[in-house]
């Protein structure tokens, strides 16, 4: 029996934060993976990867796990009222609601996170307040069936953990060795701590028009949740 | 001015081998990013996975980096006269000659690798002294212009490391920051060390048939360049 993973996937998705748990999900027993979005056209991921959507919105059958993946695109899906009722649909029978990276905004606005802990993006984390959600700065958090991973590359982490939780802890070793993740960074600044403010300060600089937009999309979808 | 970056695509490639080092490598000054293979039509990676090349062997200007990911399909490459020439043509004249993963016997096939220390994935690292290369059970190798990564997730690593060899430890961090490279692996098993014999062994027994084909294939393609 297939085990059927689904990310959605979108204009502007960062594809490493799909990619990296692609390549470990698709090692588990009986893996189908889905590649989701509204049409079958080719998507434009951040910095020109195109990415081929193989299932859409209307035929997905029911997944095992629908991940959300991050990137700039999400503000445009925070108020998107067709892929919100997409996740709502599939959250309701999945037996893991996921995200990578700021992709737990959108579960966040889907209104999937009241009273949740979620791990998001360094730099996104703090408005996962804004849907009820308690934002928590670690590489992956699991609260119940929710379990969500922290910026981009954690989405390497966040796939061990859903492969160890569906099919146990050897199995997800087994995916461990075979992509030889022993990660060995050559430098020491993969968080805002160890980075230091000289370079988070540069990173906030280079962001700050997409945060600014990501925010208004973030108040705007909060009000809407309040709403209903 | 561009700083043109190049990955070979191909059949049954690895695609976190490409995805890993594209995400970081997309993040420098100027990048420009071609994924290369002999058509644009769309290529099938492992576990499927669509790829579509946007530049063709004909038409790839020159490169600043080359870099050949690795996958089942390079047993192919290893005697692809057109591939083979195409990487030496580049490599001729690129800034920095590279690979992930299995992408090493790629270069090592094309003569790239004669005297010099390389890594590759550990179930086929060895392989690399037919080619007259030195295997190094390292993350990330650098000799002279030659930067060579482990297996798969490596290549995080040795995006990293091109980084701040072409722009700087600083440009480097702040990518590393961006793309919150703080590994933390919930399982210690990335290593055959680390993993110990059982799962070491179950990973042999489960790659024997494409270990059997690479072995012929490089044993084939170490005959010809002593020919050479």
């Amino acid at each position: 029996m297939a085990f059927r993973i689904g990310f959605l996937i979108f204009p502007d998705i960062t594809q490493l934060d799909m990619s990296g748990p692609y390549e470990v999900l698709n090692n588990l027993p009986e893996a189908e993976i889905h590649l989701i979005w509204k049409t079958r056209d080719p998507i434009r991921a951040g910095g020109g990867l195109q990415l081929i959507p193989n299932t859409t919105f209307a035929d997905c059958p029911q997944l095992d796990v629908i991940c959300v993946p991050g990137g700039s695109g999400i503000n445009r899906l925070l108020n998107d009222a067709e892929t919100l009722a997409f996740l709502r649909h599939q959250a309701a029978r999945a037996r893991y609601v996921t995200s990578v990276c700021t992709g737990a905004l959108v579960l966040g606005a889907a209104g999937l996170l009241k009273g949740k802990r979620a791990a998001s993006h360094w730099m996104s984390r703090e408005m996962l307040a804004a849907f009820g959600a308690t934002p928590v700065a670690e590489r992956v958090v699991t609260d119940g069936n929710i379990i969500t991973g922290g910026g981009v590359t954690a989405g390497i982490d966040f796939g061990l953990v859903v492969a160890a939780q569906a099919f146990g802890e050897e199995v997800a070793k087994g995916i461990q060795l075979s992509i030889e993740y022993d990660p060995h960074p050559p430098f020491d600044a993969g968080s805002p701590e160890r980075a230091g403010p000289v370079l988070v300060a540069a990173a906030r600089a280079k962001s700050a028009k997409r945060q600014a937009e990501r925010q208004a999309a973030v108040d705007e979808a909060a009000a809407r949740l309040r709403g209903i």
